[in-house]
């Protein structure tokens, strides 16, 4: 099962990390921009090329001290089908250095599009009644549920049949999250705990070894006093935390999603790890040419931020 | 403005028709499947290239007749990398063969992430200062409202600044989208009447000559009850009606999705006129050899069929 998978690399790597790759332009150092853009042009292709160099120098840093990456579509979609290239060969690359891959894509349809959607990301497609073929190699994937359960359950029986993962998106981390996450019903209930009501029920299926299931939840960082409530309603769902660090969440916030066995909850780094090398904490120590042995340090460092705050927050639960 | 393009489009062929661009491999002949296999492999890139020969021979068969097609992009993310190019290959053809291009993705994220997917859609690229490229050439993209402004707004500034459009969803037309949709809040309105007054509140920026706005929204066919109540609601919203035909939505339920002046909606049509062919009411007349045939004759059906419901509807409004 996907998330007994997830938690062992958690446990083997004592780190319960995710590094975000959303590679921008911007993040990526002039050195490795120059010889893409000289090699194959000032343009989509020479963006795509520069960023599969950044992300595998970033991987070959990480590998042994996360679990798991999350490349996020939208920054791969940008450039075109070039980028969408460059997502592919990252996540050749991440599963090549053993790591889990959580796509973030946010998808969402239904009935027979939502089947595709899966089949791209966690099934397989059928060329022929004999060959089948993976259009993307990943393990997990975030989904949108604003469709319902038709909207769901396409990617559930891939859970169910490929061993991947989904964590639906609950109580997002930005600050318009509540325009109609925070919206209460006449049963004085707010519609991200009903989202998290159906996302237990949904993940019933799929539990593993551990009691938590491969139906997961992204429950933002910004919104820890939520994030307690939710981790009550959703007791088997692993839940996927961005926010921490450049939107404002910090560790002690991230414990809230956690549970007394010290599981539960993955949380994401994106900026901070991949642009460690401009940050005040790291800038005068790495230059561009060390970017990847900053993301390396910042990674040790929140490592040990999350897990001072996991031993002090949990023994307080 | 892309919604007065869709307007004029819609007039000037007198067909409030889109025609969705859904190449399951099913519902493509097989001289054509034999012919890509033999040339490409039976492998993703074998069947993408069938995808791109049947959606022009479609398109040829349809440009004349309808104002726009709406390429789902899951059935292209399914054959990976390749799908994606067929994709791309999909948009190129039809628009230079005239057609508005609405790219149904369900995209959705927050802050810069939101500004990378419409970037991808609806921007322009940065390569480098100087330089721009454009990563796929679409007008318009569906969106999902699960995270509030933050996730739209990024989208609005693309239709502003390169006259783009996007369709929020509001009311889906599948089975279970009332889990979340249908819901009511402690003010007595469902979710679908609080997005639908969102939607009429983004949309003000984008208001074209004729008095609707490039943002527009998804109202499913299958529930003409709430599509009456929400057309009042978003008054200057074009609203993208999936759900006639194969899934059961009738031309008169349709039309409640329009107002009197013939204007405000665009019914999308996507497994009967790919799959006609195959049809009862094509099957006889057609053979696979002819698929692109039977498609232009459901076109016409089908335009006859919502302006005969829209002549008999609106004059009873």
């Amino acid at each position: 099962m996907f998330i007994d998978r997830l938690i062992e690399g958690i446990q083997e790597k004592d780190n319960p990390t995710v590094v975000g790759l959303d590679p921008k332009m911007e993040y990526i150092p002039a050195f490795i921009k120059d010889k893409t853009f000289k090699e194959y042009g000032l343009n989509l292709k020479g963006c795509a090329e520069a960023i599969i160099e950044f992300n595998k120098m970033i991987i070959d840093a990480i590998y042994d001290l996360v679990p798991a990456v999350k490349p996020q579509l939208a920054y791969y979609e940008m450039y075109g089908v070039d980028g969408i290239y460059a997502f592919d060969e990252t996540c050749k690359y991440a599963k090549s250095k053993g790591l889990i891959i959580i796509a973030d894509g946010k998808r969402n349809d239904i009935g027979t599009t939502a089947e595709a959607y899966s089949n791209a990301f966690l099934g397989i497609t059928e060329i022929d009644k004999q060959i089948k073929q993976k259009a993307f190699d990943v393990d997990a994937l975030t989904v949108n549920p604003y469709l319902g359960e038709d909207g769901i359950k396409p990617f559930i029986n891939d859970c169910i049949n490929n061993e991947k993962g989904i964590f639906v998106l609950v109580k997002t981390s930005n600050k318009s999250s509540g325009q109609l996450q925070d919206l209460v019903t006449q049963n004085c209930k707010s519609i991200y705990e009903i989202m998290a009501e159906y996302v237990y029920e949904w993940g019933k299926p799929v539990t593993g070894k551990y009691g938590y299931s491969s139906v997961g939840a992204v429950v933002g960082a910004t919104y820890p006093n939520q994030a307690k409530l939710l981790r009550s309603i959703m007791k088997k769902a692993y839940i996927l935390v961005p926010g921490y660090g450049a939107q404002g969440g910090t560790a002690r916030d991230c414990v809230n999603s956690f549970q007394k066995d010290r599981l539960g909850a993955i949380v994401n780094a994106s900026r901070s790890v991949m642009c460690a090398y401009k940050s005040d904490i790291w800038k005068n120590e790495y230059n561009e040419q060390k970017f990847a042995d900053a993301s390396r340090a910042e990674v040790i460092r929140m490592k040990n931020d999350l897990n001072s705050a996991l031993n002090e927050g949990l023994n307080q639960k």
